[in-house]
Order: C-alpha cells, then sequence, then structure tokens
C-alpha cells in the first residue's frame, strides 16, 4: 500500500501531459475552431460553459450499458457521500444525443461507453475534448466491465497490465488517410498496481493482473463455438485459448485496445477492470444465476470505489460542492448543439 | 423498373441459401446445442418459441440508435397499413438487454444496431440465428443511416454498390484464432438497382449507387481535423478524400463493411442506404439546421418504405395480421434469458 497515490513515482516516458497537469490536446486546430461540438454528447464549447460544468472533475468511469453507468453513479454518489440539492435527482447529461448516457457526481463522471472500439473511441475523442475545454488536470479514466476469463474462475476481477488485439499486438491499428497508424496500448502500471493493493484479503474472489485481449467481435473474433458462423473445431478453439491463455492473457472484451491507446495517447492515467462472466477454457455461455452475476457486477465498481474514496479522503474532497451545475452559456448555440447532436451518427 | 423484384435474376455464384430460401448457418455447432441464447437480444432457442414470435418476418430494418429505429417503426406501420390490437402499443422486444432496441411491426424488424463494425455484428451474427431459429425464408436486410458525404450534396441518398474499408479494401478482416479472415463485403446489386428506381423523379435531392467506405473511427479514421488527435494538415486530408472520391467513394460510415460482409456469408440479400449530412470535402461539421437534418433523415426510410409497401402489395400481404405476438415456450427459461441478458455484455 505504502505505493499507493504516489505521484511522484511516474516513469519520465510516460509523461504527456502539460507541466500543470492540464490535458493536452495533440491537435493544434481544435484551438482555432469558433466552437466545438461534442456531437456525441450534446455538448459544446461555444453552447455550454464546460470548465463550470466539469472543471472539478477528477475520475471518468466508463462502462458498457446507460444502465450500469446510472447505476453506478447512483453507488459511487453513496460512498463518496455526495449529497444532491433537495428536489434533484441525477439527469443524464447526453440525454439528447441518444448514444451515450453521462451522469455526474461531483468530481466523478460516470458514462456508457456502448460495445466496441469504434463506439468507444468516438466517446473517448470527446471525453478527451472535454477535459480539454474544462481544463480538468491530471483526470484519471477508469474502465469498468465484464469479460470472458481464461483459465480463471468466473467472478475473479482482472485489472488490465496492457491490452492486446486477436493476434496478441500491444497496440491499436487504425488506417488515418490510407496509412495504418499503430498506437501503443498502454495503460498505467502504478495504478493497476494502486489497484491491486485496494483488493481485501478477506475479498470471497480473487483480484489479479493479467493481459486484456481486446476483440473487434464477440463470436468468432473471441473463438466462441456459438455465433451464426463457425468454420473452426472445438480443438482448434481449445489450442487457441490455450496459446493465448500462455501468452499471459487473463481475459478477453471487446474495448480496452482503444481506452489504453487513446487514453495514453493523451497523457492519460487509465486502468480497465473487469469482472469475469465465466472460463472460456471451459465454455462459452454464461451458466451462472442472476443473482451471482449481479454480485460479480459489482466487484469491480466496488474496487474503483475504493479508490476513489481514499483519494478525495486523502485530499479532504469527500462530499464536495459547488461546481457542476448545468451551465448554459449562450442559449441559441446550446439548442443549435441539442438539436445537431439529436440528428447526428 | 422492369427488374423490381425479379427474383430470378440472381448470380449464380452469389446464392448461398438452401434451396427454400432458409437462412443458412454456416455453424454445425448450433444444432447440437441444448438452446441457443442470444444474450444481446434478451431472447433464447428454449426460452421463446421464435417461429411464432418471428416467422413472419420479411424485412430487417437497422439503424444507429433507439430512438431512430423506434420512430422508423410507427414510419413503417403507417406505410403499410399495420394495425395494433386496441389498447396495444409497441414494445421494445430487446428491453431487457439494455444494449439494443427491437421494434416488430408484421413482417418488419427494426432493430438499433449502436455504433460501429463491433456493435452491429454482434447484433447481425444474434439476428442472422434469430432467422434461422424462426425458419423465416429469404430475408432482406436493410441499413438505414447517416453519413458524411464526398464531392455530393447534404441531403444526398446514397445506396451503397460495395464496401470498403480505411484502406479501400472491399472486405472485413477479422481476426479468427490469431488468424486474419477475409470476408468478402458485397452487397446485392439487384436490390441496389431496385431501390435506385424507386427514387421520385419528383423528389428534391439526388438518390445515387456509390461506394462506401467504412472506418472504424469518426475522427482521425475519416480524416477529420477536430478530434482529441489530429497528426495531418488541412492539405494531406483533402488530397486523401480526393483520392477516395475518385476511386469512387460516395460517402463515409461506421458500420457497412461488416453489415454487407455478414449478410452476403449468410446468403441474406441486403442493402445499405444512408443520407449524407454534409459534404467532407467542404469540412468536418455538420452545419444544417435540425429542421433540415430532420427532412434529410427521413429520405432513407422513405426509399425503403417505397420498397417494402411494393413488395407487400405485390404479394397481398398488406396489413398482415396473426403471428407475431409474444411468446413464452417456457417461463423458467424465459425468465432466466432475461435475466442473463441483463447482466452480460
Amino acid at each position: 500500500m505504502s505505493l499507493l497515490f504516489d505521484e511522484e513515482d511516474i516513469d519520465e516516458e510516460e509523461i504527456d501531459e502539460y507541466r500543470d497537469g492540464s490535458v493536452r490536446l495533440r491537435n493544434p486546430h481544435i484551438e482555432l475552431m469558433d466552437q466545438d461540438i461534442l456531437y456525441h454528447l450534446a455538448l459544446g464549447s461555444g453552447s455550454h460553459d464546460l470548465r463550470r460544468m466539469f472543471g472539478d472533475v477528477k475520475f471518468v468511469c466508463m462502462g458498457g450499458t446507460p444502465k450500469r453507468m446510472e447505476q453506478f453513479a447512483y453507488y459511487i454518489m453513496k460512498e463518496i457521500g455526495h449529497k444532491l440539492p433537495a428536489g434533484t435527482t441525477l439527469l443524464d447529461i447526453s440525454q439528447y444525443s441518444y448514444r451515450y448516457s453521462m451522469f455526474k457526481v461531483g468530481p466523478v463522471l460516470s458514462i456508457s461507453h456502448g460495445m466496441g472500439i469504434p463506439s468507444v473511441g468516438i466517446l473517448l475523442h470527446e471525453v478527451i475534448k472535454l477535459m480539454y475545454h474544462a481544463k480538468v488536470k491530471d483526470p484519471i479514466f477508469f474502465r469498468i466491465g465484464t469479460c470472458g476469463g481464461i483459465g480463471i474462475e468466473g467472478g475473479t476481477v482482472v485489472i488490465s497490465e496492457e491490452a492486446v488485439d486477436g493476434m496478441l499486438r500491444p497496440y491499436l491499428e487504425l488506417p488515418v488517410l490510407g496509412k495504418l497508424l499503430q498506437r501503443p496500448a498502454k495503460l498505467d502500471r502504478q495504478l493497476a498496481r494502486d489497484l491491486k493493493a485496494l483488493a481485501h484479503p478477506e475479498d470471497p474472489y480473487d483480484t489479479i493482473i493479467g493481459k486484456t485481449m481486446c476483440t473487434y467481435d464477440f463470436y468468432e473474433g473471441q473463438g466462441r463455438l456459438d455465433g451464426a458462423f463457425c468454420e473452426f473445431t472445438e480443438n482448434e478453439k481449445m489450442e487457441y485459448l490455450s496459446k493465448v491463455h500462455k501468452a499471459g492473457v487473463a481475459n478477453i472484451e471487446m474495448e480496452s485496445l482503444s481506452f489504453a491507446a487513446l487514453t495514453h495517447h493523451a497523457g492519460i492515467k487509465s486502468a480497465v477492470v473487469c469482472v469475469t462472466f465465466l472460463d472460456r477454457l471451459k465454455g462459452d455461455q454464461v451458466m451462472a444465476p442472476k443473482e451471482v452475476l449481479d454480485e460479480w457486477q459489482m466487484r469491480p465498481q466496488q474496487l474503483i470505489s475504493r479508490y476513489i474514496t481514499r483519494y478525495l479522503q486523502r485530499k479532504g474532497r469527500l462530499s464536495v460542492e459547488g461546481h457542476g451545475s448545468m451551465c448554459v452559456k449562450s442559449p441559441r448555440r446550446y439548442k443549435l448543439v441539442q438539436q445537431e447532436s439529436e440528428n447526428y451518427d
């Protein structure tokens, strides 16, 4: 636990941030724009006072479905003792985008990212720009998810050491202007260790650090036998999964590659924490009953909550108030952004 | 118009269906399974009587957001004169999945696919299996979307001739068991021509056939200057878009590659019809006001509606009734599927 939150202990090579901790936009064009519309979030730099709305954010937590991230918002609200003014409730800030849901609980944003690399990628571009416009310093991004495990029991919590693709390559490959660009899918190793240190010895499950394989497909791409197509045998599948297991892969999901690559490129500390729903060496279908899955799903949330709570305790920032009310700078532009976002996709 | 619905005119090489038109599952494992749970749809072959629920489906229409596909469901209901029993309304069949929304209007399914290739890919695997379990014959799949145009005015309707990736390659490349698999991203050319023939001469916009580029990213992947990162100049962007334009690409979006490749592989006739929201040769941001975008968004829906309406008229199947009520075969399994789907992602 001694290393926890020791912010001096950063590998020099990993520093991609401005000296003051502001999020770095690696895009010279943004500053030249009259306004920046974050289409898929239904927010804009000309329409909203993003600094007043989001300037106090420290943690950005992402997960698959709107429902889970709404539930996490209420959970973390309780955990950090955040109070809403009487007669108010949480609002989906991006409700007019019809794509992502975003909830804000004091210093924590809880956002749904949908399924797959492109979906989480669009979100990350816009949330990184949001951090920039809001002048947030040193934000920490978490992905909280579910996944398939390899050679570990269902219910195990896996903190990703790094992300690899279906070919075991540790980078996100993306065609940009007709050329294949490669971005290292690195995650913050210290943050991963700090999270692991927060696992309780009495937790009735293991919390481990391992490589995460990220695929573009749930069925064939993950070696499942139960998709609409399957052109391999069960033996070939098992051979592949064993090979992947030997290479240090603990779990398989569909977003970590982009999540790691984009946060790393922006110089943002990030971690991926997923709970396994099955051991893929034993099958393709999830067999555990609902109550069990519900309990399992809470495990990554609990770990992240421990981290956030300790951080805020240490900073004396539990139950912060003030920042974060909906601030419309320009009613005309506000309406425009809302309307355009409703349409675009 | 003479070729419209001329079902004999099919290229022999294109036939991937069983003789009786049933959807072919290229997966020998499914028949051996006790039940097939379509996780992300909250449906299952053991829990639901899929044949009774979906046996009358002929058209599967997909689009990005739940909201748009709900709206399309009500629109097509009006167009084909489908009547609901008194005191009933449309229900999101996949509401317990919290991922996709699915509405059924007689022979038409209207489903949201989220954003990006992985998201539409998961859905296609499960909907193709759904067609198989429901014993649907010769279904036709449509993707109705919005996109960026290249060298064409905003509001133009583009029917995709074929899909290409960001490297202009006409196939979906997917790592499967550690090997790169390539699936041709072919669409039905006759269906595209039939759809084009349904464009009215008095339509105040063009309806064209062209290649569609499908990318894994909305910002850098589409050569936008306004993402969180941009490592190219405006000149390099314009050079790339011009090259792509010269190669016959009319529009850019994020799902057609998987949509074309998976439907083609399953032997299902399919088409992609998108409306352009801007000309990317002129900018990256959508500038048209809401009312205009709303009207534009209806254009692909109108074209698909013309096709469906004519087809049903020809078959004397307008205002069909009977099939399609919610049929629970096993209450215990029904509950289980609902619960498992709620958790999985």
